[in-house]
């Protein structure tokens, strides 16, 4: 087990029973994990010229801006719907029970803009994809995206679309 | 005008009627900007010993996790209920119409650690008071409260309590 594993605590049944939570705070608290945990994020896109790391509301948030500044790249937020101000286009998606939408400013990124994708988890992977879908509409060009931890027995890696690497820091 | 003000974007009426929202998203997007206020905003804490950054849900994640990286101190998220896995400890706290609530990991954060709040808006003040409460509860010497931008019309820095400085990058 890795210094990350080890600093990622199983939480049974959260947030609803039979769901095994991946949590992520004692990694963020530890100042010298949370650092490598960037550099090692980081690591395989240096020099893949990304100009913009877009992260998922909300722990993508997190990752997400502290990549930024290691890529030396700008931080575009992604957002559950009615969070950011007009002018913003989204997405619609489904989840197991219900749906949820995607937001994102329509002038935050330009055309052929080198973009990659963070968030934290990924599990069923109908997040990722409609950030994915909603970025490429933007005319964005996807570099890759990074999950710190990626939940294999859900497959949410067959739901990513395209030839741009996804990338898991970690995998259970 | 400043740099970072000049990429903060004005926009009437949002969320609500009569509100004037700041909308960080162009500085965010702005690498080079982005980097700078990150560096401005951990200027007067160098040297303070901040051991923890503790982030305000959810624009404070942005900027707090950017900051921890630059001051080497962990990041610990201040949470919406129910979305951290317990133990947590939370406060409830009123808001002009209605109520929130804060929560933080019980176990985040040890007694007398020095520790750094951050948020993006400082407004009525309200959310800033109820973190400070909730982080005194748990005995850690507060060394002060960054934000990116204090609305002084709304007063919030009033219900600032104690001696440890609450500072503002823009003030409007």
């Amino acid at each position: 087990m890795d210094e990350f594993e080890m600093l990622i605590r199983a939480v049974p049944d959260f947030p609803q029973p039979g769901v095994v939570f991946r949590d992520v705070t004692p990694l963020l608290a530890d100042a010298g994990a949370f650092a490598r945990c960037i550099d090692a994020l980081a690591e395989p896109w240096l020099g893949e010229g990304v100009r913009a790391v877009c992260g998922i509301e909300s722990r993508g948030f997190i990752f997400g801006a502290a990549l930024a500044q290691k890529l030396d790249a700008g931080f575009v937020p992604l957002r559950k719907p009615g969070k950011l101000p007009p002018p913003v286009v989204g997405i619609d998606y489904a989840l197991e029970y219900g749906h949820d939408r995607l937001e994102v400013r329509s002038d935050a990124l330009v055309r052929g803009e080198r973009a990659l994708l963070i968030d934290d988890v990924l599990a069923t992977g109908g997040t990722l994809a409609a950030a994915q879908a909603l970025l490429e509409r933007l005319g964005v060009e996807l570099v890759g995206a990074a999950v710190v931890i990626e939940l294999e027995a859900l497959a949410g890696r067959a739901r990513w679309q395209g030839k741009a690497p996804l990338r898991a820091l970690l995998r259970y």
